[in-house]
């Protein structure tokens, strides 16, 4: 196994050493710990808790009691889309949304909302301008990716975020391709902001979110009164350390991290290029670790089956919907051909992916592509 | 702290080393396994949850693909009454259930449902013919507890799962308090049943629930389409690891367990009964691990605190409530005194709960009160 090469870290990522070895992570599992009992033992896991929201808003430069523990973004983006949308009305997305916004706002137009999907034009960014022109007098809400998973492209979040400052419109943020690979603020205007920890090394079943204190939600599920009656459930306690350890790491290691990676990638794509008829999806800003590569002559499904066989594990489009064979519907929304929608793949890396396993990883690609064309 | 004496099982248990040094579970935490991916480590990951399935639908003998993991009991529960009653009508409860039973139906009433509340007597135990009278043409479901989390009464569910399929009303099950510490069957006429795993010695943050095949429920949150598209959002691997693990050790330990922690409960309720006046609340049949007591002369909040001191932890209700000091909902509910309410105290034993362990506990709290009384 130590053959691996990696570079599907947006689908998710392997757990950092360095979490499972740190004994404050792990004596959490030595211990029943749960944040709502009163006893010494409840002292002590609200006491981790109120740890974990402190280094996680001080590394987001936000207050401690406005981060949400969830299961992890899809969970926190349920809660603060359906949560602003109890009473239906206007909703403004992109084309490009992952699942868990686009399927919850088609669910929302079942409900009665009205969703306006802003074009994408084939640089993959969503236009902040082309964002503002969509808000009707009725518009509740705007949610838009910082980052497309997909792609990588971002958004200009400061410009969108004047925008929804100065119409008064909550704007609810998916920063999951975001965190982890790049430092950020989260702009003034921002509403609430989804990130899940399994991107940045922890376990899965572990994320969050930023709230704006003004930013009212009705909750999604009931129960004991956990996370502000926002998320009802026994805490994740050991998750929560584990994602307070990733944050400590990445403000330990950003943005150099970043540089490394950017690096990494542009050296990936150049000595793709070099030797292969390739497109890159998404022309416009993008963010340091992720390369969607439309492979011209090849069917990406075909490719993928010999990757793996070579032990280099990437996607074709996000995992949620890896499991079905359709073609990008982000990809597609940008107004690719459907041969260069077909063609693609999804490449990820992370901070500690090596420049060794991106020589190998080129290697293998082109005499995986060279041995394809032959058999054709 | 090998002093401390943990009696609060049904809050949340500690985690059984077993589970963390099983290799089987750990090794989840060393590669980036995600079973919605399509690769190697993906396949890898889907066959660790499928086998997870498998072993917890063989010990409860329902088929593997109806379990369906969650976030924990309160999340399942959440997706089971919510997911039922997507279009309002009439549902039956009991008045002394669970916080996410009681605040979700609560809710529910809000967005247009009517709900019954079965009386409970001072028996603690929900007749079931008092909720087949309550039974109206438009009930569209049914919720309770196989066993009250405070007091350990239990439900009897085989005669109201009859009720519930004679009247062919989904019955949705509370199986929280029961697993780990009884052997059970579901009985056919159960719709859902929801468990936690932090309760049966897992970490927090993981749990499922039974669903049987034709009941259908529409999901509470939207994205990718994992777990038949009923519980989206990536998979707590880790979590479900440990809970596979959790109930195999159940499969070996039950029912010789269930008999030892009931010689140790008896025991230590008798022992208390001979030199203190106390009331057993919850004089129905109970769940072996359970004893919810009135210690008459005392007042509980101070108890605890005396307890918590000398390392005894304990509780007065469920822990999801007990943040607040106000007094338990259940036990008011079963008409208690006001004086015998604000006098109990929940102590909730675990099958590795020894007879040193209840000896030590014994003799503290007799000090204890001995003290208490002293000062008055």
């Amino acid at each position: 196994m130590s053959q691996t090469i990696y570079l599907d870290n947006n689908a998710t990522t392997f757990v950092d050493d360095r979490i499972i070895n740190d004994p404050n992570v792990m004596n959490i599992l030595k211990k029943p710990l749960n944040p709502s009992s009163l006893h010494e033992y409840g002292r002590e896991a609200k006491n981790i808790l109120l740890k974990a929201k402190k280094t996680i808003g001080s590394f987001l430069s936000v207050p401690s009691d406005s981060i949400i523990f969830t299961s992890g973004a899809t969970e926190a983006l349920n809660i603060c889309i359906q949560g602003a949308l109890c009473c239906p009305g206007h909703v403004i997305t992109s084309s490009v949304e992952h699942a868990c916004i686009y399927n919850t706002l088609i669910e929302m137009q079942k409900k009665g909302c009205s969703v306006s999907f802003a074009d994408v034009k084939e640089t993959g960014a969503v236009d902040p301008k082309d964002i503002e022109k969509l808000i009707k007098p009725d518009t509740k809400l705007i949610v838009i990716s910082a980052v497309n998973s997909e792609t990588g492209v971002k958004t200009d979040l400061d410009a969108l975020a004047k925008i929804a400052k100065r119409h008064s419109i909550p704007l609810v943020v998916d920063g999951v391709a975001l965190l982890g690979k790049e430092l950020f603020k989260i702009p003034d205007g921002v509403s609430a902001m989804c990130f899940s920890g399994h991107k940045i090394h922890t376990p899965g079943g572990i994320g969050f979110f930023y709230l704006h204190r003004l930013f009212r939600l009705a909750p999604l599920a009931y129960g004991g009164g956990q996370e502000n009656n926002l998320r009802p459930g026994t805490h994740n306690l050991f998750g929560i350390a584990c994602l307070e350890k990733a944050i400590s790491l990445l403000q330990e290691e950003l943005p150099f991290a970043s540089d490394k990676m950017k690096k990494l990638r542009d050296h990936f794509e150049t000595s793709l290029k070099q030797k292969l008829d390739i497109a890159i999806n998404g022309t416009a800003q993008r963010i340091v670790n992720t390369s969607n590569i439309s492979f011209l002559d090849v069917d990406a499904e075909t490719l993928l089956i010999y990757l793996d066989r070579n032990h280099l594990f990437a996607s074709h489009g996000s995992a949620c919907a890896s499991g079905s064979v359709e073609p990008s519907r982000v990809l597609t929304n940008m107004g690719l051909s459907k041969k260069r929608v077909q063609s693609a793949i999804r490449f990820s890396l992370c901070r500690m992916t090596t420049q060794e396993e991106i020589d190998r990883a080129v290697n293998i690609i082109i005499e995986v592509i060279q041995k394809l064309k032959k058999i054709k």
